[in-house]
């Protein structure tokens, strides 16, 4: 089935392999009158460019971003947006080898399972170059958001066992740190791990955490579509993602009611004299019932070390030989700082398909838009 | 939107509030041919069923199930299966208090803010109730992966701080544990570390874990619709799962790459000469690249402890008071036990849609599918 | 697949036989702050039951519809509505003969040959009764134009060769009629017609007419989903609908440009010295470009003669014989007064989806929508 | 929202305005292991493309597609298919004037209604070139249903008042007529009134018919999703079409149920001694409940006359002005013989959903294809 389409409202559906003619999206339902142009996707699309630092595959390609339709004088018309990638640095003689044998950790051998054939250059469809798509979308997703006020921020919290502390949280330092932690000393130690992962030829994971600020309450829609559901699928859709916890997310296993409850409390306003609703903490991480409940969005992703190991490994041939392989190429000792925008986006996309979908959701408000 | 509906070719579409006249689903497009009687459903149904044991609300229901329609002598028919549950032991006095205010950890306040209306009896449509639906749907589900010769396990992994250890693993004791666990000494500790959350008029949360063998090599849509992205969103559906993660889950985020990637190797069975496809670990957890690679999956859900509890709680009414509330009623010290059949249905409800969305991956079997 | 649900934000999904426990229907999507009751619904019902004229079926059927769940309070929640309509009139001896034979022009042959299975009993699935649940749910999508100021008049334009005469049209007649014409002389001409052939054991087809007025300028989305594509769709899918068309329809084949473009002209309102757009003509029937121009939309389908007729007809049966059949039972000797508000249920079920699809179409009202 | 996607299992993502920088199609859910190639493509696209006779527009494109993804070694591999027509004959100074007023017949004024900004140039996306799209991913689904033994034959019937006459129907006509018709006398004089319009600066319509065998037993869904329902839309989807009819059509509105339905008989094929299911007649059109019937699927679209003709025509501008207008630039005389491709491509995409979502309605054949 069709399973490169995301989204009900702000549709987008995806194309294009690592080492094919390039990878692009076409937009399908972004509104009409958003300013959009090539310079604003490219300053997203750089935030996952290879080459950018030691901790990314040498293969350096512009990732430069090509509007073909949908946008007339600087603006979004209402119609279909593609956006479209060219490859450039496309080595194929690299990647010759792998058409014989399973990589593993890689998806070479269901993709073979699942349909009798694959494009093994590079990885084909199933390469990290496949996101290029997914920061597009994200890019004009992120836009709609800025008009509606809500904020999203997303770093590295962990990359292997080096954790930031919240204590030393420094949102400006995200840009600035090579691994993309808010946190100086964190990211200090993280390089360091690093550089002995590379050494070793081995690779690392690490944990993304992204916070959304700004929500309208009740966006997310009860039952199977909350908000939560959408935000895991985005999430674990992403390639190396292996867990997605939401709020305290596992904790709570170990947590009681008392502790885990979060209590509501209105909060006077002096200046105003008005009363604002808060929660007292925010276990739930900002969606209750499926449903955003004002508070920030709080969200985490597991990333697994990069399969891709310039070490010996175990594995089998098309001949069904038991044989070793070591995997060359160029490859990321760990794609986490890289995959921040890319979680940032899938994240962005999905809240405004769900800020669309919640437009119909009482009828007092139906009849106010279409007044006069 | 339309937040009920789930599937795509095995599509459901649920109802019901917990004091309403009943809970219900429709399944539209079970394939014809499938032997479905009310007792099959009603054994489903007594896995979630309240009042099993002391561990669960005292509301005493029979949860006894209808079938409507799409059966005949029998046997499906491949027309939409409606299946009704009607409240029997509805007290609705017991819940016209909180009309008036936000119990905490509910989602009394999302509804409100997204509606400006809600059916305040027992949390209506945000009782967990509404599981009756998918439980009710995901029995049919199962019965279509049996024919497929595919088994699925669940049980409690975990309650509070209480785990079960793997050399004790009994799959038999899943049904005689009280907590639905597989290891008999945990289950005894977890009872007494239940107990005394219930004399605190406190709740536990706790991790469940579902096993899946048997799959087809190569389920699942690459890119967004990857079966462990489908999963994750299946199961964080559920009213109080706050975590989802797939085999190594977020111990993937310390691994590393060797550490992390399954080795393939070929083993021989000698009896038919022939070789097997193995893996030599299992961290990916059944899935690669968003296909199933013939290994059992492996998926854990964190479930937050009880939101109701009767302890005094801060919130606030709907007249913008700060007050102090005690949420009173029949709630269940801990749902683990009794979600464990409601995960167990949305990965079969899951599975059973990749499966047959699976079905147009090939020309060469489309072709053979409509031979003669 | 799942063929029993229909529309995109206001999902219906359907189910039930004719001769199994009942017929219903789940919306999910329809906003909260409706008013809504089983009187309500009973309205529209009863424009379809059977046994109202002499020129419809003898079967006797309440056709009363229940609410089980999505009202609180008289209005809506947003939550997933639930009809059930019990079937109270089944004879099945009658039609137990039709098991083993075809009838000529039904759905029996091609449910055997797609299910290898079916519910013989007074056609199963493919019976009129099935279109109780687009009625039921029509009647609340009319609640909904009726709040946004849109109107649908739906009539029997047809009956075989008697069509109605344009200067003798009157609306009131339309619920006076036995066959829901507008035109008094019209009318009381088809009732002689069908009157001839029901003395033949033979029956009669038409054309209905649907005309929509109030619509917003930009209702449908362009390239697939036009709103007139979604109307062909949605009245093809009624059983004997085999033909439709929009404005001047099929006798655009024999126009000419000039003739069939209509003009747009400024009118100037003298009271309120404001100019209005109108067009000078509507052979575009209402849509340009698949989206509403704010004129009066205008649809009209041909409905097939009632296939069940007690004359001897050739055909086969399960023994692979050549037979001769007589059908028997209860039959109408023309559908097309039923039928009117089947049609008008389906037009107005598919404005709605349209209205709400269209809330998102420009960045400026969504931005307005969220606004404080 | 989005309207520019299409199909469910066969699922297409069209983009592109008539002066931007091209038009395009992204295929996902096309199976592998089908041959696919440029030269296939152009082959259909070669049918639609601008300038082949003097009935056709002036501008001259090559409309050549390009491939992007999703075949490697000549063979589909299950991902999605991008495919690009880069624009090469833009005359933007042609329609700069249009920006000011809303052409008669065209869709200027209801997307600016919707929008509140349209790309004017040429139509934007409401050009027939958006049509390209169509075509392209119709060729793909025109190869699967070769694979399949499903051929459609497809051509004009009518042109103004000129209609085919069935006893000189003559299939290899159609492609040496310049109007795509099947009998040389009609196209002759069709030729002499098409000459007399283009004389007067007119246009004229016609219909187009389609006949598909080959098509097993109970392709459609039920209920909502009936085959007739889902080509209903598929071909009222396409810009120029107004009407559409199966089978007999508007004339069943007349016809009697002894008239109009189609007795089945076996006929015994006398060499292999075995009993083929026939219909005596066909006016069902091969569509019976929804569900091929097996025998020929016939169907119909009425197809209005060019809107731009170079004809002075009353309308209005931005200022509110009624003006009169002449609209210049290069327009077909009539679209009806390039359409015959799009309506043929339209139908192929829909055919193969369809024979794609029957796949699972049979528990037996799920198993089955699943086994070993």
């Amino acid at each position: 089935m069709a399973g490169s389409v995301y989204g009900n409202l702000f549709k987008i559906s995806t194309w294009g392999e690592s080492h094919g003619k390039g990878i692009g999206v076409v937009i399908d339902g972004c509104p009409a009158g958003l300013t959009l142009n090539e310079e604003l996707l490219q300053r997203y699309l750089n935030r996952r460019r290879p080459g950018a630092t030691k901790y990314s595959t040498p293969r350096t390609e512009l990732d430069k971003a090509t509007i073909l339709s949908g946008v007339f004088d600087g603006l979004t018309t209402g119609t279909p947006i593609s956006i479209v990638v060219f490859n450039e640095n496309q080595r194929s003689h690299d990647y010759s080898e792998i058409a014989n044998y399973y990589r593993p950790g890689h998806a070479d051998y269901t993709y073979d399972g699942k349909y009798g054939i694959r494009d093994y250059r590079g990885g084909g469809r199933s390469s990290g170059r496949e996101t290029i798509a997914r920061v597009a979308a994200g890019a004009i997703a992120k836009e709609i958001l800025n008009q509606l006020g809500i904020d999203i921020v997303t770093y590295t919290k962990s990359i292997g066992p080096i954790e930031i502390n919240n204590d030393n949280f420094n949102k400006n330092y995200i840009e600035i740190s090579p691994l993309s932690m808010p946190d100086k000393l964190a990211s200090e130690k993280a390089e360091v791990y690093l550089q002995k992962q590379m050494e070793d030829n081995n690779s690392a994971g690490g944990i993304i955490e992204c916070l959304v600020n700004g929500m309208p309450v009740g966006i997310g829609e009860p039952v199977f579509d909350k908000l939560d559901a959408s935000l895991a699928k985005a999430l674990m859709s992403v390639g190396a993602v292996k867990g997605v916890e939401i709020g305290a997310g596992f904790d709570v296993a170990k947590s009681t009611g008392l502790e885990n409850n979060d209590h509501f409390s209105y909060l006077l306003d002096k200046d105003t004299d008005s009363k604002k609703l808060i929660k007292l903490s925010n276990n739930a991480g900002g969606i209750l019932g499926g449903m955003s409940d004002g508070s920030e969005i709080v969200i985490r992703s597991a990333i697994k070390p990069t399969s891709s190991i310039a070490i010996k490994q175990k594995t089998v041939n098309k001949d069904m030989d038991n044989i070793e392989v070591t995997v060359l190429g160029r490859h990321d000792p760990v794609i986490v700082p890289r995959a921040v925008v890319v979680i940032e986006s899938m994240v962005a996309i999905t809240l405004v398909d769900h800020i669309f979908m919640n437009m119909t959701s009482r009828i007092d408000k139906i009849v106010n838009f279409y007044k006069k």
